[in-house]
């Protein structure tokens, strides 16, 4: 496969194509930038999806440099969300910041890449240097970015501020003189304000490469933490390979394409075989990814006793902690909302003789606290009642 | 007349009267704000009319502060106006600054003035500073001023420092804790600016005053330098009392109203008078305001002699330098394009011979620069010939 052809599997857009192929084919080396905000303390799995694009620039050796917007993070970015959002404090950008390399190293090679960050040049830049930034870039160009089109149209308020972050993130490139931005689908616009503003400052203008947003867990919304249909790489590996067994089907072949970097061709003969089969090897080449080869393989083991026991019933009935309006509760709790169990005392003499098993483990514990972000539970009594906990 | 009364004479719109008439009837001394940019070299008539409101204040003992926005001006304020106005230096805004003060001190008495520079906050404040009054405002708000609720719906570019503008504005108030600010009709919405951000900074309200626009000299369109129907505070005595002349009659009462202060009973008698004496009158309370009553009736009996000369003749004709495409030439030149004359010969030699008046004066240079913004010129050859020069 030639190394251009590579680099254009599985994005969105690319702006700058041509651009890119010359300089490819000159050898020249390329500074090739990916922007991430500190706001959350953990990445996603929809953060991967850029990632990979990062690593195989790495592998190409390019310069890359990962650019952790830290002073951004601190005044609160609010783009695409309401302006009132709150506003983080420099520790808690810089635990996140932390947390987002270490996360990050688990998948592009930490010695290859540069970690800026740009509080550099904003912690001291005067609101001067901002004005002479800020005329460089039309109100009306802003509200075309489609967030802010619909929140103006739907009369929801946009903060001034929220119109100086495409501005700030713009200059960054400036700064690093990116000749490569990547990005997610959703930071496309703010990835040509980058172009705009290099142009102004006379730089040649960086090639914008937006790589298409991973659909979450209920296989209907991109994967977002706001959503709840998210894998974290702080998960657990046995939650990593419960989450990724969760997914609709159709779902698993932009997980083969954006997480491991599948082709069309090695996707098509997988559509063959079993589903469910062919799920598997999904959860345990991502979960190897993370945990090495001999922990995925565990995971699949205990996943397939727990979850595809013959023992377990084909139509359990289901609880779901919305529906309960909680988002954790104790085992014992759990047991008595069901309404399956004759008195609490019935309940705890259960517990007590070990006849409850949450996913296959017997527990003693009546007190054992269920979250809902570690849901599903497959919780069992005896051999006789089975249920699932959502 | 109240004291309320006088101060509400000839405002265009008060926010917060309820407030002013409490504030004025406890006697409770007020901070009063007038903001001007320094961004021309001259202030005009039309500036006269927000000053005198100022000096209302300052004769009733109230702090008055004028508030150079010198700060702003080096970065260009292009409210209502192309983006791309050229950015000022600091030399330019100082020596604008220093005639500004010299000119507003002929209206508003300097021992009573606190000047204050915005330079002293916006000089050494940091993009994080912006940022914070940022967050203070919508884009929805700013997109309703007028202007640029104009200019967007009319696709033309308003540049995101615009925006910041009125903020920058706004927040003048903030520091100086102003309790009223005065201003022209335009300025109504960056007033209201002030306002909002005064209450997110938990300070009062402050009081808003606004003037309205003095109609040019054209009796069209507001006074304006760039529109070249203006009066300055620097023009001459005698250029000031013959362009005080050339207003159209209607126009004289607004100019009664709000350059020299008279109340509505005060102009009613003078609609039955003469319209050239009552304008006459006008003319010299204005020059003398300026120059002293001697110097006012000196330019009066030299525009009679000139202008009011029975020697003139009622239908002159008219050449004007619009019309030619110029906006200077010279006397020789003008001469030339009227056609009224058989030769250039001819011309340079009733030059030479003394037999051209220029506003009633001889005139024996051929090479005299007749300029368009000092128009109109009478001019006059012999006992035969006569021409306005527009």
């Amino acid at each position: 496969m030639k190394t251009i052809d590579k680099l254009l599997e599985g994005i969105d857009t690319i702006v700058g194509k041509e651009s890119l192929i010359e300089k490819l084919e000159k050898n020249i080396p390329l500074k090739v930038k990916l922007g991430i905000d500190p706001t959350r303390p953990d990445l996603t799995f929809g953060h991967m999806v850029v990632f990979n694009k990062l690593r195989q620039f790495q592998d190409l050796g390019h310069e890359t440099i990962l650019l952790i917007g830290d002073h951004t993070a601190t005044v609160g970015d609010p783009s695409g969300r309401s302006a009132t959002r709150p506003i983080l404090t420099t520790d808690e950008v810089e635990h996140n910041a932390k947390t987002y390399l270490d996360q990050a190293f688990k998948i592009i090679d930490s010695k290859r890449t540069t970690i800026r960050r740009n509080s550099e040049w904003f912690r001291k830049m005067s609101l001067d240097d901002m004005l002479i930034i800020a005329r460089k870039m039309t109100v009306a160009r802003m509200l075309e970015r489609d967030d802010f089109a619909k929140r103006y149209k739907e009369e929801e308020p946009i903060s001034i501020v929220e119109f100086l972050y495409p501005l700030m993130q713009g200059y960054d490139s400036v700064i690093l003189q990116a000749d490569v931005e990547l990005g997610g689908t959703d930071q496309f616009f703010n990835l040509l304000v980058g172009r705009a503003l290099q142009k102004d400052y006379g730089q040649s203008e960086q090639i914008v490469i937006t790589m298409p947003l991973l659909i979450g867990l209920d296989g209907k919304r991109k994967m977002s933490k706001s959503y709840d249909n998210y894998i974290s790489f702080n998960h657990s590996s046995r939650d990593m390979f419960g989450r990724i067994m969760s997914i609709p089907d159709e779902v698993m072949w932009p997980y083969f394409k954006l997480l491991l970097e599948y082709t069309d061709e090695a996707i098509e003969p997988l559509k063959s075989q079993h589903p469910m089969d062919v799920k598997k090897n999904l959860a345990r080449a991502l979960v190897a990814r993370f945990f090495g080869r001999e922990m995925a393989w565990q995971e699949q083991e205990y996943f397939e006793t727990v979850f595809s026991n013959k023992e377990l019933p084909k139509d359990m009935p289901e609880f779901s902690m919305e529906g309960m309006g909680v988002t954790s509760l104790t085992l014992g709790e759990a047991l008595d909302r069901t309404q399956l169990f004759e008195s609490k005392n019935e309940i705890r003499r259960l517990i007590e003789q070990g006849a409850i098993k949450v996913n296959g483990q017997c527990e003693t514990n009546p007190k054992l606290i269920l979250q809902k972000n570690q849901c599903p539970y497959m919780i069992q009594s005896g051999k006789r009642i089975f249920f699932k906990l959502t």
